[in-house]
């Protein structure tokens, strides 16, 4: 770890170190095989061993349901944001509900507009985002195509802490930036996706989880890329799949089995290292403020302001000189945000709580 | 080199060892910048240089004119056989020229009809593909909104060794298979493009080279992962890139510029490669015969037929207990088939070419 600093970066994120250590150990031949993860075939025995595993983790760690099929795609989110509505709402007659929580949700709708129509179903900029709406609050009409909803907010650093219902109309889920952070009840969803650079893998690959009933019925007349069923069919080697990036799926989950021992566990090691930066934020209130309301704090992306831009930009530098980088807040909001994805080690997450401390302490407070 | 095989994939293919071995060392943290290339954020200055780069080589490499954009894009050139005409042919009116030249070729044609009308501008299935065409037998009409050709077909081993002429027609490459294995002359092309995994980089990236003008005129109401303009003016930078895959791209360019010493250099010993194999099949014709006719083989991809099919597969397997892997021609047509990328050395390609002399010795010439 010697040379490696704590990357505190919304994504592409931290990966685990035994992950990137094994890469790294089989980059040059995959032990057995002769032939670089990066220069296999993807119609090999080798690399379908590994497709599968990725997969076989992925339904052992969220307990996937038989009728939900995986694909690893490419485009990131922003291409499913406009793949789902080419496929779910584009020429029914109807229109898609939109849950807007922050700027994801923003961009999903944003997309959604090019294929047909688009209502919000609860809209957040009111109260700048600072939290996820109720159930109640939820106006969710039982003829829309699909409910869309962003699990987690990373530049608002807000998250749902409980899966809304929609109904019997299908809910697709945004989960890039908090998949694989704790359990999650896969049958609520019609479609689940989510791009790897948080907490699953590297850039370069999105995992999409889907109801084979939303599957079937899907038109079939899109180009092959923008075909669901088509890549569902071709067990996502339709054409040649990123794959180094699914081997570092496969390889960042079997670390969530073996080494980490599952979701709830994560889940509670998640919960532990957000109270740390939490309580450092409340017990320097008037320093520190929090973006988000208590309720919707964020476990993946802690958000917060200092009392002038200029004190942000000294705690951003002289956490840096420590080791501690990327806690500059996005761009569209300012301020300060800590990313401590699942692969963020506890001792990063101390290391900063005792800066944010000192920091608050040497300024002011 | 002990542990690896020569690999004669179609690709993924094989990479350079010096691109593969410098990846290997920097994998748990960048020289200077203590985070892996696997988790940078692609808005850090490092991965900025490194993208950077990365085009810089790509310009290096083929002289690129100054009024082409080069985009970093995910999907695979399936994903381009359908926003090229998405870009160019949806609701203009006019149709598109297709060179017909085999397995690839057809697969963007499949592509381009969900969006418009699509003309055969020349069809080699009636000669099995066995040739490209010559300028004369293209029928290449004025009012076509692009011609488009397949520079190399993998499948049937057959390459253009010129460029053909699209008078004032944006003429629109799929260079994916022999893209930076020779000297090109960009300006002839409206896009080249081309998906990493042959001769430039991993699976995951694809190479976009767009002319100024072509660029301009397009479709602006398209999702943003499905339009080049907005891909184009964000840098590749729209949402994460395929990071990695873009580094390895670097690497391998950097390869062929200080390594190799450019793109002639690297033609030369293509067809030195290639000359290896193709006389060992004229030498023993009879016992070997070539797909293609020799006015149009490739450099690339070297497909013959033993035989029988039961020869074919002894050949097979004997060459791959001398570690000479993935010699098996695609299933859709059988036989044999070398690919001898920049990225193959030529040792790998002599022990070929010995065992190819050896087993016609041994099996009745």
């Amino acid at each position: 770890m010697a040379d490696r600093t704590y990357n505190f970066s919304p994504g592409p994120a931290m990966l685990p170190l035994s992950a990137l250590e094994q890469a790294q150990r089989d980059l040059l031949a995959l032990p057995g095989v002769g032939i670089s993860i990066l220069e296999i075939s993807h119609r090999s025995k080798a690399f379908e061993a590994i497709i599968e595993q990725a997969e076989a983790n992925l339904r052992t760690l969220l307990s996937i349901p038989s009728n939900y099929r995986i694909l690893f795609l490419q485009g990131g989110a922003l291409l499913q944001f406009a793949m789902i509505p080419m496929s779910l709402l584009r020429g029914q007659g109807k229109s898609a509900d939109y849950i807007h929580t922050g700027t994801w949700a923003k961009k999903a709708m944003q997309q959604a507009k090019f294929q047909g129509g688009v209502r919000v179903a609860w809209d957040g900029s009111a109260a700048s985002f600072k939290r996820m709406p109720s159930q109640e609050e939820l106006d969710i009409r039982g003829g829309a195509s699909y409910v869309h909803m962003t699990s987690n907010e990373t530049i608002q650093g807000i998250q749902f802490q409980k899966t809304p219902d929609a109904g019997s109309v299908p809910l697709v889920c945004d989960a890039s930036s908090d998949f694989l952070s704790r359990p999650l009840d896969i049958s609520k969803y019609g479609i689940l996706y989510a791009c790897a650079q948080k907490n699953a893998g590297p850039a370069g690959v999105t995992v999409i989880i889907i109801r084979d009933d939303v599957l079937e019925g899907m038109p079939t007349d899109l180009p092959s890329m923008l075909n669901y069923k088509e890549l569902a069919d071709s067990k996502s080697l339709l054409n040649t799949p990123p794959t180094f990036a699914v081997y570092m799926v496969k390889l960042v989950t079997d670390w969530l089995i073996n080494d980490i021992g599952g979701l709830e566990k994560m889940h509670r090691i998640n919960q532990e290292k957000a109270a740390l930066l939490y309580e450092a934020i409340d017990q320097c209130s008037g320093f520190y403020e929090g973006h988000a309301d208590t309720a919707s704090r964020s476990l993946m992306n802690v958000t917060f302001r200092l009392p002038t831009p200029e004190l942000e930009s000294q705690f951003v530098k002289g956490a840096a000189s420590r080791g501690l980088v990327e806690l500059k807040g996005h761009r569209s909001v300012g301020g300060c945000r800590a990313s401590i994805y699942n692969a963020m080690p506890v001792d990063g997450v101390q290391a900063l709580r005792d800066f944010m401390l000192e920091f608050s302490e040497a300024n002011g407070r």
